[in-house]
Formats: C-alpha cells, sequence, structure tokens
C-alpha cells in the first residue's frame, strides 16, 4: 500500500475491503511522505515491510522472489500517476483510488504506462460494486427500461459548508487545494463518482456538457457545488449535481434512470434498496438477496436479505474481482477480458475528461463542451 | 366558474377547495365549449345559472344585484386570458388557474388589464398554500438557513411516458398542443409550478437560466421534459427539472433550499413533512401541528398533527384566503395589501418569463437567457 | 350537529367532512351545553337554527317541514346515547362520532332503539373511508393474501405523555375521566379504531382477547396505554397495541395483515399508500388513484395519484356514503343494503365489546376474555 | 471453528466478522460432522488444520504451542453446550452462536463450565454490535428517555411463510426440528434476539411475560409466530412479536422505547439511522458516524457517515471486542470486567429463560410466568 497512513481516511477503507473476502495479505507499505511516519504507521498496523517511498518500494519488492503481486494507491490524487507508473513498470498490478490523477498530463502519461504494461490497473469506483447497481445494470441492458431518456445523478454532502479547511481538517485542505486535488474541486472528488455510476448502470457514454461550477466556500478557488446538463451519445439527456455545501446530507449519492419502458432509483445510503416501476404498473422495492434480485446482484452478494451489506462490502466487490482478475491474467487470460466489469484506466480518463470538460465549460459561462 | 365542466379534471379540484373552508357559494358558470354542454354539466353540479359563455356571463352577472362577486377560471390555458378581462372589467374579482395564459402578448393583455381593474386577481399556485410550504417560507425569511446558496427543485410525472395524446385522452390533448398550451409543455405546465415554488420559499428572483428542453414522445413538438440551470439574483444558483416521462413518479414535485447554516426539503407527496437540517445537527422532522410547526404554518392548518391534510385543503387555503382578500378590498383595503402572500399577476407574468426563458435558450441551445 | 361548539375538535373536522362532496347543508345545531354558548357558536358558524339542548332540537326539527333530514352527534362519549335515541326516536337519520357511548348499558339503549327506528345510524369510523383502506379489504376478500394468519394493528400517541389533563387541556380532560368517556381510556378512545380497521380489513371478528392496561400517567385511572394479544375466529392471531405516551408519535395508526400468500401494510399517517407483498415476490407500492389501485379505492378517490389526500378526504367518504345510504332508505332501500360498508350499530356494539373485553381481561391479569 | 461448512450460512459470516479488523486468524477447525466433509470445507477455505470432531480439536489444540486461543463454535443449536464444555475446560476462550443451547439442562450444564474455567465465553447476540444501538443504550443511560415506560420489540421473517423445511432447505430442516434447534422454534431463533436487545437498549430485566405461540405452517410442531406481552422489573412494559411467516419482512427487527421524556425508536434493516424524540419537540434523524453520534456509538464505528456499515461490520464489532477482553484477560484483567457491554453467558441464560417462559406460558393458554 502506497499512502493510508495514521492520519488519512481512504487508507483503512481499503485495507479492511481488502481483508473482507480474504483474497489479500497486506505484507508491504509506504504509508506517509516520511519514512518515520511511514514505519510508524506500518508498525501500528503490523505491516511487516515499510518503504522510505513509492519508489524505493517498487524497486525493492520487484526484485524480491516473494514480492508483492499488487499495490494498492490511496494516496492524495497528484501522487497517483508516479506511483502507479513506478509500480507498473515492474509488473506489479495497481488498484489506486480515484480521481485518476491531478492533471490531464498526468493522467495521459498513466494511460501510456498501463497501455506499455503487462500489469492490471483497477480504479476504485467503489459505488459499482453494490449489489443493486450490478442488479440496475443488468436490467438496463436487459431492456427492462427500454430506451433511455433521462439520468439524473446527483452526490450532495455537507461537510463543507463551513471552512472547514481553515480549520486544520487535512481531509478539507488537500481536497480544497489545486495542487494537490487538481483543476475540479467538489466535480472532481464525487461529481466524477456520480458520472462514473451513471454511465456504469445505463451504459451509455456523455457526449457534451454545460457546466456551471460555483465555490461558496469564502476564499475557496475550486468549485464546491457544480450542476451540469448533460447529453448522452444517442439522445439520452441528464442533469448532474455534486455538492459539498448541502446541509443535510452525508454521502446521498442518488441516480435515477428513466426509459420510455420503466425506470429505476437508488440512493447510495440506503444501498440494499433499488425502486423499478415497469410504466404502468405499481413501483416494486428490489432488495439485495429478495426475491427481485438478479443473477448480476447474487454473484457480488454475501448475506441473506433484510441483513444489510454496506460501503465496505461493496468496496469489498472491487477488491475481490480484481483479485479473479490478477489470478485470471496470471493464468494467461486477456487483460481487458479479465477486468470483466471492473473500473480501469478507461474509466479513469473519462472522469479526467469530465472533470476537465466540467471547467472548461463553466469558464466558459456554461457553453457545451464536448468529452 | 368558466370552465370546469363534465370531462375536466382541474375544475372539481376548484369546487371541493372552495367549499373546504365555507366561504364561496357557487351559482353561476359557464363550464364548457357549447351552451349546452354548459347547461348540461351546470345541472349536473347544481348550479343555478348556466351561461353559454363567459363573456355572456360577465356581463349578465355584472348586471345583476346578486350578481357574484368573484369567479374561477378553469380552462385550457389560451383562454385564461380573454375571460379574466371580461369580469375584471366588470369589476368581478378573478380566480385563476395557472399558468397565466398561452402567450406573452395575452399575459401583458391581462397584465394591463389587472392594473386597471379595481378587483383582485388570484392565481392559483396552488402548492404555495400548504402548511409546510408556509413554514418553510418563514423559516428561511428569519435566518433560519442562512444565507441561501443551492436550490434544487424538480417536478417530474410519468403520465405521458406513452402517446397518451394520440389515445383520445383529453388531459394530453390540450397539453401537448401549442394552441391551447402556449410555448412550453412540461415546463409550462409543471416546470412552472416548480419555479413558483422556489421562489415563494426563498423570497428570491431568478436573474437568468439555460435550459436544455426535450420532446421525448413521438411526434411531440413541445417539450415533455426539461433540464434548467438556475441563477438567482444575488448569487445563489439553482437546478430544475420537470418531466412528463419519468416512470415512476406521479406528481413528485421536491424542493431543496441550502444556506449557509442550514437546510431544507419538502416534497409534494408527502406534504405534511418538512425535514431541516441545521448546519452541524442531526436532521429534524418538522411536522404540521406539530411542535415544531411555526405560525405561519399554524395559520393555514386546520387539524392536528398525525392526521394528514393533502393537495385539497392546500388548494382550499389559496382560496380561504382570497376570500379574505376579497372582504378586505370590499371593506377599503389597499389591494396589494389585501393579497399577502396571494400568488397573482406578478407571479404570473413571472411564470410566462419563466417559460419563455426557458423556450428561448433551450432554441440557442441552452444558452443564459435574462428573465 | 349536535356538540361541536367552539372549544371543540372533531366537531369542525365533521363540518369539512360533509361539506367535501357537496351533499349537506347545516342549518340547525345545539352546538354547547349551554345555549347561550350554544347560540354563540351557530352565529360565528353561520348555522340559522340554534337550540339550548338536542331535546329541543330533535322535538322542534321533527315539527317543521323542512327539517333536517339527519344529525351530526359530536359530543364527548358519554351524550352519545341519549341524544341519538332522540334523533331516531323521530326518524332523524343520526351520523355520531366513536365510540358509541360511554357504557354497555347506554349501549345496549341505543342498540336498541336503532332497531326500533326507521332512520339510519352511522358511527364515523372514519378511517375505513381511507381509499387504500378499501383497496385492502377489497384484496383480502378476493384472496390476494390467502388465508389469514396474522394481524397486527396499533395506534400509538404522543399527547399524553405529560399530564395534559391538569394543565386545562379540555380535550384532555373528558378523554381521561371514567364519568365521561366510559370504562376505557386510551383503548376506548383510540385502541377502538384500530380495532375496528382490523377487522374491517380483513373481515375477521376478535373472538377472544387478553389485556394489560396500563395507567402511566400520575394520577390517572383510566389506561394511556394498552397492550392486547388477538385470537380471531378461525385461527388468525393477532396483536393490538394504542397508547397515548408513546413520544414521537402524532396518530401513527397502521395495519398489517399477512396470510399465506402475502402481506399488507398500511400507516395513516401516510395514508396514499399501500404496502402489498405477494409472498416470494418483491414489495410493490400501491397508490391511491396510481396503476394498481382497484376499483374499491378508486370508487372514494377525488384526485389524481401523487396529489395526496388526507383524513379529511376519508372522513368526507363516510358522510358521502351516508349520504347515499339516507336517498336510499328515503327511495325504499331496504336498511342494511343501504349501510353497504358504512360502519353502523353492529360495529359500535363490536367497539364496545372490545372496550369491556380489555378492562375485564386487564383486571384479571390478562385473561383470556370471550368477545 | 466448529461447524460453518460448506453448507452453513452463519458460519461465513463469523469468518467475515473475525477478520474484518484484523484481530483474527483461522486456523484450525471441525467444520461438519464427518471429517471427510471436515477436511473438504478446511481445505476450500485454506484452513491448515481441520479435526474429524469438536473433541479432537480440543484436544490437540490444547496440546500444541501454538494452538488456538480462542475458539467459534457455529454449529446447530443442540451441539452448542458440548462443544463450549470441552474447549472452556481446556481454557481455550469460546465465542458461540446464540441461543446458548437447545436445552435448558444443556444450559445450566453450560453455565457451570463457564464459571469453572478462566477462559471467556462469549455469545454472538450480533445485533448489539450496532452503533446505532450502542448509542441508544448510552442514551438511555444517560436519561434522554426519562423513566422507560414502553418497550416494543419485534423481529419478522418471512422465509418460512411456506414450508421450506419440506423442500430440501437445510436452514428450515434443523431450525424447525426440536431435536436440534430446542423448545422454541422461532421464539428461539430470533424471539431471543428481540429479547436480548430490548434489555440491552434499555438496561431493564423481563420480570414476567405471557406468551401466545403459534405454528402456522402445516406440520409443524415449533411456533413460526409469536406474541408475547412483557412485564419488566420496575413497571415498565413491553410486547414482543417473532415471526417467520410474514410476508414482507426479510430481517425486520424493530426496537421502540418510549419513557417520559422521549422516544427512540431503531431498525435493523436501516441500521445506520435512530429516531430520537425528546417529548415535545420534532423527532430527530442520528445517523452513525453524523453529529448526534455519541461516544458509545463512535467507538464502534469504522467510517463516516453516508457511507453505510451493514450487518457484517455490527457482527465484527463483537469479534473486536471479543479480542479486547481476550488481550484483556491474558493481561490479568478481571473476567466480568472484561467482558464490558458483551454478551455471555448471563445474556445465554437469560433467552433460555425467555424460550422457556414462552412455550411454558403458551401451552397454558398464556398465563404470566416468571422469568
Amino acid at each position: 500500500m502506497v499512502g493510508g497512513g495514521n492520519d488519512a481516511f481512504i487508507g483503512g477503507v481499503h485495507r479492511i475491503a481488502a481483508r473482507i473476502d480474504d483474497r489479500y495479505e497486506l505484507v508491504a507499505g509506504a504509508l506517509s511522505s516520511t519514512p518515520e511516519k511511514s514505519a510508524a504507521s506500518a508498525k501500528a498496523l503490523g505491516i511487516p515491510r515499510s518503504y522510505a517511498s513509492f519508489a524505493e518500494m517498487a524497486e525493492a519488492e520487484a526484485a524480491r522472489e516473494d514480492g508483492i503481486e499488487a499495490v494498492s494507491i490511496v494516496t492524495p490524487n497528484h501522487v497517483h500517476a508516479a506511483a502507479a507508473k513506478a509500480f507498473l513498470a515492474r509488473g506489479i498490478h495497481v488498484i489506486c483510488d480515484k480521481p485518476l490523477t491531478s492533471t490531464m498530463d498526468d493522467a495521459e502519461a498513466l494511460e501510456k504506462a498501463v497501455a506499455e504494461s503487462d500489469a492490471l490497473f483497477v480504479l476504485t469506483h467503489n459505488y459499482t460494486g453494490y449489489p443493486m447497481i450490478r442488479q440496475a445494470r443488468a436490467m438496463i441492458q436487459a431492456g427492462d427500461l427500454g430506451e433511455i431518456r433521462i439520468v439524473q445523478a446527483e452526490y450532495p454532502q455537507d461537510w463543507l459548508t463551513s471552512p472547514m479547511e481553515t480549520e486544520g481538517l487535512k481531509q478539507a485542505e488537500w481536497r480544497t487545494d489545486p495542487k494537490r486535488s487538481g483543476a475540479g474541486g467538489c466535480v472532481g472528488d464525487i461529481g466524477t463518482h456520480a458520472h462514473n455510476l451513471a454511465c456504469f448502470v445505463t451504459g451509455l457514454t456523455v457526449e457534451k456538457l454545460a457546466a456551471d461550477l460555483q465555490a461558496f466556500g469564502t476564499g475557496r478557488t475550486l468549485d464546491d457545488n457544480a450542476h451540469v446538463m448533460l447529453r448522452f451519445v444517442g439522445g439520452a439527456r441528464g442533469m448532474l449535481w455534486s455538492s459539498q455545501v448541502a446541509p443535510g446530507n452525508e454521502n446521498a449519492l442518488k441516480l435515477r434512470v428513466y426509459g420510455d419502458k420503466g425506470g429505476l432509483e437508488w440512493r447510495q445510503e440506503d444501498p440494499n434498496y433499488l425502486w423499478f416501476t415497469p410504466h404502468g404498473e405499481p413501483k416494486r422495492l428490489i432488495t439485495r438477496g429478495g426475491s427481485g434480485a438478479n443473477d448480476a446482484a447474487s454473484a457480488v452478494s454475501r448475506i441473506p436479505s433484510g441483513h444489510p451489506e454496506g460501503y465496505l462490502e461493496g468496496f469489498a466487490t472491487i477488491y475481490n474481482e480484481a483479485a479473479d482478475a490478477i489470478r485470471a491474467v496470471q493464468n494467461g487470460a486477456d487483460r481487458a477480458q479479465a477486468m470483466g466489469v471492473l473500473p480501469g484506466i478507461v474509466e479513469g480518463m473519462s472522469g479526467m475528461s469530465f472533470i476537465n470538460a466540467c471547467v472548461s465549460s463553466s469558464s466558459a459561462d456554461a457553453i457545451w463542451v464536448n468529452l
């Protein structure tokens, strides 16, 4: 693992996610920005091998016979590319937090590195691991909604309503800093999740968008609220709202999709429920593990219905499928095929395009920008 | 009453609304497009005086000593202006269904007629009559949300998902016909409700908007889905979605408002609940009639909490307050003051501007258009 | 109208309910306990004829050619029987608030009076007027749930959590006074509603019950919380909870019914929704006016789905059907047939039996008592 | 681990729960009823040491220097006692699935074995591990609800609505078999969870109960539905409903507690939410990790609010705290103190008493039975 030391949030999530299905053992890390902090975190977590930097780690692990097979990169965004390239170049599989990178240049360099490596690159768009999201995707593929017309995606939070970044909250500091986050603030941090999920579930691609980004927080340069209108290839239309200044919203990621035959609604905070309305019939509540769950949902479900699975289990599914994919590649499978529905470099580049298009559009007063 | 014959939906609603608080007696009508149908409807409803047309009715009632004091106009949109002018010119108060008219020319003529008349003109933006909407407005006025930053308004329906207008449904026919509805389809029929409610609750005015309207239904010329980005005077931003092709939505009007001190959420389908989150505290459920209800809510509430009031009661509040306003004016009060929070010509013109701006913006590929 | 003067709650509800469907004109009343108060209330409400007492009213109205056809009795419970008998004896139809009376003796006398009169006796178990309750009843009759096994009924409130009756609240005073309420407190006031609704919807009859009543409020002699186990004729079992001391519950009447083929759930506070689960299939949300609504629901529904009807509309349905029944009887129909599904003396006696059985069982330490 | 072979459900849950917080390594097992099956399951799970029986395992592991420190027992109920005694007798800590045993004799023998051992005995009443349950318990201890008056506990399921035990479902077979389950069916399997949770959260003890158990499923001898009235030491009253034949309920465990100062409501299927109503104020939604979460909740919470934790995380908390307790005891701490809020033999005996009292009461026509 690179990043994820004591102060970090997402590192701990990755570690639990990796353990749940018992497919990984964490044996090495460069967990912090200094050797001392890294070593302290590694010791606290019981990780045998601690390195001073990701570069040292990549080199040393590649040289060991029992070196790591895969690495998790859970640093702030601006470190993703360099770290990932170091491991990919040595054939070590990479599981990387999103968004892909902080700049388009980095993203393109990383894209190239992925293309040149034999190793897999998995991007943890973890919400795609929720069983009811898999269910929704499969239902749309099966035509249950007919032709898709409308996509409403939103991801509001409220934690930046007041200027937390000036009050010593490390999470807020780097997320509001363009150097570490990139050109998008809220739109990069969570708007990309909403965009990714909308595309994953519907199978559609955004053709162009018009965005109106705002920075409501005093002294903030990056957006903390984003309004986006979407036009998808093929004619569907959508709206996307992401916000970090909407009091009363914790992680209220929500997706609604409507076609000429039916509609679907899903909320991340109540992830075991999927609402399906075949047009002209009563709304139905499909539950994870329940009688309406399809094969796609059941395949990534661990326990019976009514016993809620949550965020960590959805995240674990990405890790579990990454393990499958790694084994498959090790056994000679084609990389693309081995990835299956796992998000990777393509989704990462798509997210970068989304961020860039939002920022470009917004600076040109919300004109339509192609992705 | 003008319009509201046997086939109509909204006429019956107006009649019940007028009865609930026992302030009106319905004694005359021109209920349909032909004298025979009008007479038949009047007879069925036990209305003593039936007229062949609104013109005849206005003239005859104005001439009677016991003539009507006020008239309800519940026709399709394109008739509103002419009918209203006929009564206003004779000093008869008008309660008119929304939107104001089908064309801007008609709207301006009507605006002039209202200005020249001593009678009141009330527009039934009925959702403003819900107690929890009054509560929300008063809370925002009192500063409970701080400075407003974000407004999310939506009004999705699903009844036009399939082409009902080609299957003999009268309601669908005139609503999808530009001659009778005006330039806006869905955006005029229900988008105006969302726009009106957002402004009513926040006290804000839309400065400009960018709209992307679609007509998904085969052969439809008017929009049946509308995506709109909003910029309010003073800096708040918003999004508005209205749709008639979103399966699983009946009348899912929803308003969410966020300021730097808190957030509010309200859904028309569950109108007795208002969700309030003071930033940094748990969400609270304020109920109509409950311990958190303020004076503004209590003033328009009839029964105790936990016994739901609904759409008809909210509508009745408009009628009840219109009766108050009429009595006040009859007793010499100033017209504007008598109107209080009642929606009238100002709100009607604002709605027309909203429709026109949406249509203009959309035809210019969603550029920003001032209201 | 008898009772329902200025201080009362339920009188106003009856008056609105009677107006909604335009079937009644309120022309006479004995609204309060003194002639002066009665006259003042009548004047305030615009009721032409005010009487000093129900006895005087019954006599005088019966003597008038244009005397009332029907009377609403909305007094505290202990007045119901005497008032109802006075009108029934003179052939005037009675619409009476529930529960039937305050004592079994009164109830039996009233039962006799109903039997001897040609007039109708309607008891306003108003919750039976909700469209989704009609829907549920029809679905169970049609076998959609299979054989009924379990009935869970509850009606918790919280308004007597603190001793309101000692703080001058008139509503609380008479409800906690055995002389005016009868032997049951909470169980009579609202437990009867839950019992009535359970029987109405399932078509079942309670065979025996075991009750544990409590009076938690200091100095209270009547129960303010009731736990009841039910055995229905035919083998179904149930539980009933009613409470007036459960903080957070306004009028949280809820009914759940389970058979060997499916289950139904309904909540009075969200009355436009009915949840139906055919065993082994996803839960469905049936809405008033929506695509899943059956004829029984549609027959008592006024406006489209998504525009909520509430408590007053459900109450109005009882008044509307009472008007139908009165007209039918006036036209020679059989009384029982004319009543249709309207609650009357049978339901009133059943409610009295329920109260008495609860009180008897509880005083004998919750032994089973036959109804 | 004892039990938990390939066919079992709860074994897998225990294994994931043990991994989540990285406190356990699974190194030995007697996973099935035959040596062959056990070995096959152990191999599939990558467990190094497989034994033919729990007896063999206890003996062998106790003899090893690197033998197991603790064992999980996840067999059907009738095996719990014998297996637990074998390990306790050798000083190996036991984590045992609930209910305690299938007979009172076994329970008492086990109680004795626990008393005589130095090892810990933890019973996985896993629902006590949910953060919002810890929050509720702490709030009640702090007096936020005032004096507790009413406890409503329920745990309905629907999976035995049809006779699954005759259709080859192993889970259903042993649960409906008195020899393996004990005297209680549904009341033992899930009623005990509701009972345990009610006591855990309120801190109250049931003094006596009256129960009406039913077996609705054809040919079923054990109850599949249970109605229970409760009287707590100190005067609070309650009701408990557990069912396995209520269509539309998956694992709808729900607890509601009301005192003279406020009320709390919690649902297992939406475990991150706790509803709190201080009497006379609006209802509040307290969320896991949100601004209203107290220390007791935060102590067992892993990720931020709005990212749902679920059933497995609640279960993992029991395992995590068991690891803490084991380390504490190994470091010389007092056993009782080390257990903290962990459920153990006391809770197990209490559950057995509850089952026995329910069965006794019901066979005597629901008379009150002391616990």
